[in-house]
């Protein structure tokens, strides 16, 4: 099943960009009068009727909607400090969307050796992702913050901090502390390779911020981030 | 910390390969008398004293051992079809070892697009995870054998196969199998990219393989490998 993704839609008709139009008309040769599946990337699956087949935009007619098409019984953000080498934060977007994830946040730690990332190719990233794994809706891809600013943002239900605290701070694995929680709102941050400063995890713990490890396993941060996605994911399955 | 790896060891004395014995005395520029760490790939680490810092046979002397050093409470063996794109089976290689793994067995399906499988490199990236991640274990990458093959191989503990099954096969989550059981040993088939043939489900089932799905996300071959090492691994947490 192939997919294809617009923001252009008026309910009743919609319009793909030259990008996905050529992908429609010159590469899977689609004419005027074939059924396509097309993603709104808000949840929504569209499945239309080609109306003008032209490469440079393509119109079709919405046939039928099917909302939270491939979606997940929770909300999870995953603010994560990118990693320096840039292809390991990649494939932490492209597997936390096939998972599934609702928004990735990349912050700026005190000691993120990136204190710079650009969210484009992120985004297209997480795009190709949600079609190859079916799902309607695209993660979101916050533009970078600083930790203490995402901190300071207000956030409802569950939000876990995963890091290595110093000795003697109390924590609890990530499924303990998901065992006990009942909602669907889930926030958990994962430091950068030089972990969170001692200012940022006082900042966190004062915010509601619940502090949990990720097991006895060195992970590397995109692989925490990864596990952390997928002990969400796991924790709704029944 | 920096690891070594040897399998050259009598107990008292250990010696390096050419190439860890490079890294060792040219990179690293450690000399006689250095304090190295040693692990032995089969899960003990050694304290060791440099005794001799030749770039093509380091010496050192054993002064502590540290037996099941970074390992984990249970034995996984996660068995996989090796997608098309080698990038990807080897990405869950490095993936599976930071988080824990003990046996990658490469299988080729019915329905595999790859019918031959080369486990030198894998060894490598096994070892290099292993390393990286600070554990004495290196998953052990068995050589590809036909699927029903390794059905047919005795095997103890928890059996699970994970694939998409025809409409009315009953099955439960990975969650739920895993929940019920109070053993160690583990195994889990992931079939390839054109899923596994009706007859190797069969084989399956009548050999005692469990059903099971991942939830109701697509995920890649090797992203559902990744998903099931992870959930074995989060089950052992408290």
């Amino acid at each position: 099943m192939e997919l294809f993704y617009t923001r252009e839609t008026d309910g009743r008709y919609c319009r793909l960009d030259p990008e996905e139009s050529a992908h429609c008309v010159k590469v899977l040769r689609h004419r005027s009068g074939d059924d396509i599946h097309v993603i709104d990337g808000e949840g929504t699956l569209l499945r239309c009727r080609l109306t003008l087949d032209s490469p440079k935009g393509v119109e079709a007619e919405v046939l039928e909607r099917f909302p939270d098409w491939g979606g997940h019984p929770y909300r999870l953000t995953v603010a994560c400090c990118p990693t320096k080498n840039n292809d390991r934060f990649e494939w932490f977007i492209e597997k936390a969307t096939e998972i599934g994830v609702d928004t990735i946040a990349p912050l700026i730690g005190e000691h993120s050796e990136r204190k710079v990332y650009k969210t484009d190719r992120a985004g297209r990233i997480a795009l190709s992702a949600a079609k190859q794994s079916l799902k309607a809706r695209i993660p979101s891809i916050t533009e970078p913050v600083p930790v203490r600013d995402f901190l300071l943002q207000p956030r409802e239900g569950l939000r876990l901090i995963a890091c290595c605290f110093e000795e003697g701070q109390p924590r609890v694995s990530i499924q303990e502390a998901l065992r006990g929680y009942d909602g669907t709102e889930v926030t958990v941050l994962i430091g950068p390779e030089g972990d969170f400063s001692p200012a940022e995890v006082r900042l966190a713990l004062a915010n509601g911020y619940r502090p949990i490890h990720l097991g006895p396993s060195r992970l590397r941060t995109e692989t925490a981030a990864v596990t952390a996605t997928t002990a969400v994911y796991l924790h709704y399955l029944d």
